[in-house]
């Protein structure tokens, strides 16, 4: 299998292998040399960096450097004869191929929390070091807990990784670019001072904010530091009262910069911020932090070694941000045009492709991400694309690479979950495609999964109604045939920011009422190991009823077929047919216009009334 | 209004109004005057006994002898001068009735927790007395958070109520009786097995009872000490070794109750626990106690002076209890046929008689009553039935009276929620009744609640699905018309136990999974104020399903026919009108053999297919 030559290769998207088994076992010796040397018998290596977010630069991928592992959560504990590595259920394969089996056990644990073994890898009364900066005050309250009077916790200053890795990457520090407000919809200062005002009713006299997304998006800010999230990484101070900082480090402070946040922050150097924490804490400030990202290192130095003056509550930045403004509600809904416009040419060129055979998971990957990079205002991939040929489209988290990439046969069912950072918004839809015939179990189930979709997006409810309610509506057609997903229905998507956000979502985990103007994804599927893969995501945007006042409604957002082909219409209701007769009649309205030719006769014939 | 001759009086519910407003000053006057007498500054008195049961014995209703206030929830505090009753959303209106509101605020505050106004009844710095046998010890603690250094909470040995209640009745002592193993499916020898493998488990050396349900049902009693619940009021102690202790007022010790109880439990007098209960902290015991419901008088003999050996876990009776067994399960089909008898008949006579005018809501419930008596095994209603005629029927949780007492109209809606205590088991039924002609918004709310009803009872889902997550179902085609309702969905229901019980349900405070083998009530409802009420209640048991493994459904236990005269029929989908119809030919076949005559052929019409 090779890439369609017809596409230029991916710039945002790689299929390297990226790390090699082989490179673990010199690094483990190397971490273990220094263990020794600070006194240690173990360290703590998590897959995080201090601002908690999905994606790490490359000079934070730690737990990659020492173990080969690359998903996107897990944490490693190195002792002084053995080595562990915690994944969740969604890296069971991936990471015993990545990393040293022989030297490292892979062991599966529940998605987030602290794993049980990890004292079994440390000698019984040892020492476990831990950066400070990467782990919060509750994970280490969690371990201390677990571990009694069997380990010692020593946070460590300095990362003893970061010691032994001699090309370790330089931090990122790219162009930090403002929104205008027409992109923004609210000044950095009218959002001040309403957090201000939240702040004000929790009787805080500050807040410190470590997770980019919310410094970015209060300050109207944002950056390429990291891949997918279009974020400068960053540290900010809210006083109450006088004037917020921000946090950057030294090299990115120019005069531009101060220049752009002037009157809004002042701008000082990371390595200042814990110093200025620690003046705060000696005066006895009550310092709100997030306790689900805060790191240990940002408790420490406001606490001091006095009684905590912390105000442990989730970042209201996060609240404020979920709930989009019309400026952002309009560049979702544009960035959902322009994002429909690439499905459209790449589904006419599958279309057109696939019944031959020849394409590869890879292959199709391209494609997508060169007809998205037509359009100029493409900034990056919100995400890597999961393309899931026939068996693979069973595996929910998958990446292909160059070792996996798979060949799809004609018949095979091939899942394509993407999105797309355009200036404009962010956008995370997924379809299954149709390549050139498919089983009855296939549609029935491809069926029960967009009735349940369909369910979800239909829905009205009073507001304080919760995810965690509404998530069975997506569930309830695959649970009368006994089947179902083991992932949550949705998520919150940023504006121009992380694919995923809080506060709110659609699954048993979402206890949070949801609020009118948050987007989440709506993506139930369905899932046969060894077989094919179904899932079906759009984006919708909560609405305000406009007949029934108290009452929410969804407005989908994303705008491209669902393949008609793959459709048992016996299965569907009248009310889930005009649905879907009225959102193809909406796609074709909005894109068409912008096509010509063969894509467009093709649009035209997909989104036809049925 | 009067009640309609042809059938005898009630026997087990009454419509006299219990209390009068002018009895509060006088006892106000009384308490007063033992609390200055003790030193006391104001005195709680809540709704509950030391069982915490829904219903409690005249001897234990000392907030009604204060305030008046008879409803199944509430707090009052007593001050020097002022005085407060804090009740739920339920009795926003009766409340103020039933007490003197010159002398008694009564304040509106959320059900369950502490209200935050008890201090402003008391003088700052004064003493609140509390009787440590009805409040738990989180209750205590929430209060004792509350008042700060504002109040001092002081434990009075001795209510001082009880003190002034000159006409107290006795405690009850009705006859226990012994459920046979046909009845009970195991015996009380199997069933502690199973709690001592439980609590050998939680590492706990004995377990607290203080729930008369969890007792009963643990040692196959059964006994009539309060209205609607077939109880004994008793303690008990079951050490993880040892025999367990039963204990009970002195004067029902019998040698025939010990021999019932012959080497299954200890009897012992209910004064003896404290000093059981303190020798088994003394001696370091952890003891196990739930604490939604122990006393802090419990808590306190336990915990002694030291530090607590406490296990505060919810009650492991109440979740066995809850999955029935095979007997249980059969007794509690027979208890819905035998119902179903009585509400053919009831339904019958109301069909006939409402059209005619002159039927009144008591009348209505003493039909319904001496219908169900015809049946020689019933014992009880299983709770006051709720009787409510056009506007008082949009009162949920509404008791009738003879001040209440509503004449219906031809044309109104009825609503009856009633249920039954036969020896066989538990029952609880709501059936909203047609009296000549409805609105087109009347049907149009009845078929979306029975819509709704239905989705849930077709509900198919895997193992560790929660009421919180299904309710959803119940309400989606209410939300649909922006209309909802303000209570959960469903509760559920004891077998020839309490109409009401843990720990599962349908509504989003049940988080814990639904499990096969428990029976819940499944009835959603419509209340337009002022106007009518709709609600339509079958009871469904939780089933493994036989075609899909690791998923559950449900089995309807109840048996009679919902109006079909109520139903818009092109609302229904044909899987609702499918449902109904074979749900309607099952009522005939089973009901139908024991009927003859006029109701047989009302009831072969009132089920047949549409």
């Amino acid at each position: 299998m090779t890439d369609t030559p017809a596409f230029a290769p991916t710039v945002f998207q790689t299929f390297d292998v990226r790390t090699d088994p082989r490179m673990v076992a010199p690094r483990l010796a190397a971490l273990r040399a220094e263990m020794t040397a600070a006194g240690l018998d173990g360290f703590l290596v998590p897959r995080t960096d201090a601002h908690r977010g999905e994606s790490v630069p490359d000079s934070e991928a730690r737990l990659a450097y020492m173990t080969g592992f690359t998903g996107s959560a897990g944490l490693a504990v190195i002792g002084r004869d053995k080595a562990a590595l915690f994944i969740d259920g969604r890296y069971t394969l991936q990471a015993p191929s990545q990393t040293d089996t022989t030297l490292v056990d892979v062991i599966e644990t529940s998605q987030g929390g602290v794993p049980d073994q990890i004292a079994d890898f440390v000698p019984e009364g040892g020492k476990l070091g831990f950066d400070p900066w990467l782990h919060t005050p509750s994970e280490v309250e969690q371990l201390r807990t677990k571990f009694g009077d069997r380990l010692t916790l020593v946070a460590v200053s300095g990362n003893l990784v970061d010691t032994i890795w001699s090309d370790r990457p330089q931090p990122p520090a790219t162009q930090i670019e403002f929104l205008g407000n027409n992109r923004a919809g609210r000044t950095a200062a009218e959002k001040l001072a309403d957090l201000r005002a939240t702040l004000s009713a929790a009787k805080a006299d500050a807040l410190v904010l470590t997770v980019p997304e919310s410094i970015n998006w209060l300050f109207n800010m944002r950056g390429r530091d990291v891949p997918n999230v279009p974020v400068v990484l960053c540290f900010a101070l809210v006083p109450t009262d006088g004037t917020a900082v921000v946090y950057l480090t030294a090299e990115r402070i120019t005069d531009d910069i101060r220049k752009a946040l002037d009157g809004v922050a002042e701008i000082r150097d990371t390595g200042a911020m814990i110093g200025d924490l620690r003046r705060l804490g000696a005066a006895d400030a009550r310092v709100m932090v997030d306790p689900a990202s805060v790191p240990q290192a940002v408790a420490t130095a406001i606490e001091g070694v006095s009684e905590g003056t912390l105000i442990k509550k989730r970042d209201p930045v996060v609240d404020a941000k979920a709930k989009k403004n019309d400026a952002e509600l309009s560049g979702m809904r544009e960035a959902h045009r322009l994002d429909g416009i690439a499905l459209a040419k790449f589904l006419h060129w599958f279309d057109t492709e696939a019944p031959k055979g020849g394409l590869d998971e890879i292959g199709i990957v391209t494609a997508l991400e060169a007809l998205r990079r037509e359009e100029e205002t493409l900034v990056d991939i919100s995400f890597e694309t999961i393309s899931g040929a026939g068996a693979n489209g069973a595996i929910v988290h998958y990446r292909v690479d160059e070792n996996s990439n798979r060949g799809l046969q004609p018949g095979e069912l091939m899942l394509v979950d993407s999105g797309a950072q355009y200036l404009a918004g962010t956008t995370d839809i997924t379809r299954t495609l149709f390549t050139g015939s498919a089983t009855a179990e296939m549609k029935d189930r491809f069926t029960r999964v967009l009735k349940g979709m369909i369910a979800l997006t239909m829905a009205r409810y009073p507001k304080g109604t919760t995810g965690a309610q509404l998530d069975v509506l997506a569930r309830q057609f695959l649970w009368q045939d006994g089947v179902t997903y083991s992932h949550g229905t949705g998520h919150g998507v940023g504006a121009f920011l992380g694919v995923h956000e809080g506060p709110a979502g659609f699954a048993p985990r979402y206890t949070l009422p949801i609020e009118a103007g948050m987007i989440i994804s709506n993506e139930p599927g369905y899932y046969k190991a060894g077989e094919y893969g179904i899932r079906i995501e759009n984006l919708v945007h909560i609405t305000e009823s406009a007949d029934y006042p108290g009452y929410l409604e969804h407005e989908t957002l994303t705008l491209a077929p669902i393949d008609l082909r793959l459709i048992d219409e016996t299965l569907l209701t009248g009310a889930e047919r005009d649905w879907l007769n009225a959102f193809h009649a909406r796609v074709y309205d909005e894109i068409g216009p912008s096509l010509t030719g063969a894509v467009k006769d093709w649009l035209q014939q997909s989104t036809r009334a049925i």
